[in-house]
């Protein structure tokens, strides 16, 4: 049973009433981006109030400052115009829950997917697994507050990101969904 | 003249209706993942017909699969157990209108936004600035198709992606709103 058919269903459905959706501008018409995770439960557009054509939206496993998030803000800011970057974490993130030796370990075994238990993520499927893990660098998240405060301050002290953009660093928590302010991340990230 | 007082009002209105949203599960409900664009145009809970706990949405510059996308992706089956993935590129991207020698010319030259003209992206800002650009592969599209195909391949062929997760191949039209299947990429991403 794929999802197929009912994603294609409900893009038949969103397509039919596009109207003037069809006349957006490439450029972000608020010139801001954000940086989120991917988790299932968040939906930015909703929870920061965009419409289609408003904003950049970055997402990865954490909402992390990767090299490739980095790359995409670039292109944002440098080709596209946006001129205010979020980073946003949130509550009850799955990267809290393991760490690199974890995640390694478990690839090693199977690529199945793996059992979240009181004690961690347990493997219950069957071998092969693959050590290619151990080249990869997870980005877990011990503290999700300093994570903010890292990902900004990477953001930040990126040579080819202008002090002039403004980075604010928030935290969504799942459970109301509030934006909650990150206020060290943010002051590190106001322009200077 | 930030955007950030208007993003918190219409947070402020998002959670004083979060009624239910607050049991959501971390594993997304629906059991899969969309690799897609940070283009502003692009909604992809509308699009495809998401609400809050379905499923994984990963984004970047491009909807590339790159290393970053494909971790998000290994942590959204072995930990959360997705089981079927989408890339999703879309028309009128702009990373079909540069080169890496073009973005690492307008970096060099100035951290403002550049300009796009009928000749492409012209510098308008003043420098100083940075060729830190020089060192980062920009992944960006000469062909929309091919770089669906080359995206599911790399997908299908990382030692870290089970054979059994289906990957689908798609681009986004931003005229229509419609999803539009790349099928060399499709049948190249199917169960094998």
């Amino acid at each position: 049973m794929s999802v197929l058919p009912e994603v294609l269903a409900a893009n038949e459905k969103y397509s039919a009433g596009f109207g003037n959706l069809s006349q957006l501008a490439m450029p972000p018409a608020r010139h801001f981006a954000i940086l989120t995770c991917m988790d299932a439960r968040l939906d930015p557009a909703k929870f920061a109030g965009l419409s289609e054509g408003d904003a950049h939206v970055i997402r990865n496993a954490g909402g992390r400052a990767s090299d490739d998030a980095i790359r995409s803000l670039v292109i944002s800011y440098k080709l596209l115009g946006t001129k205010e970057f979020f980073v946003i974490h949130h509550t009850n993130c799955g990267m809290e829950f393991f760490t690199n030796e974890v995640i390694r370990g478990l690839l090693s075994s199977s690529l199945e997917t793996a059992e979240l238990t009181s004690n961690g993520f347990r493997d219950v499927g069957k071998g092969p697994g693959s050590r290619a893990g151990e080249f990869i660098e997870w980005l877990t998240v011990p503290n999700q507050e300093q994570a903010v405060v890292d990902d900004v301050e990477r953001i930040r002290n990126n040579p080819l990101v202008p002090a002039s953009i403004p980075i604010y660093g928030y935290v969504y928590d799942v459970k109301s969904g509030r934006l909650i302010e990150v206020q060290e991340a943010t002051a590190s990230g106001r322009a200077r």
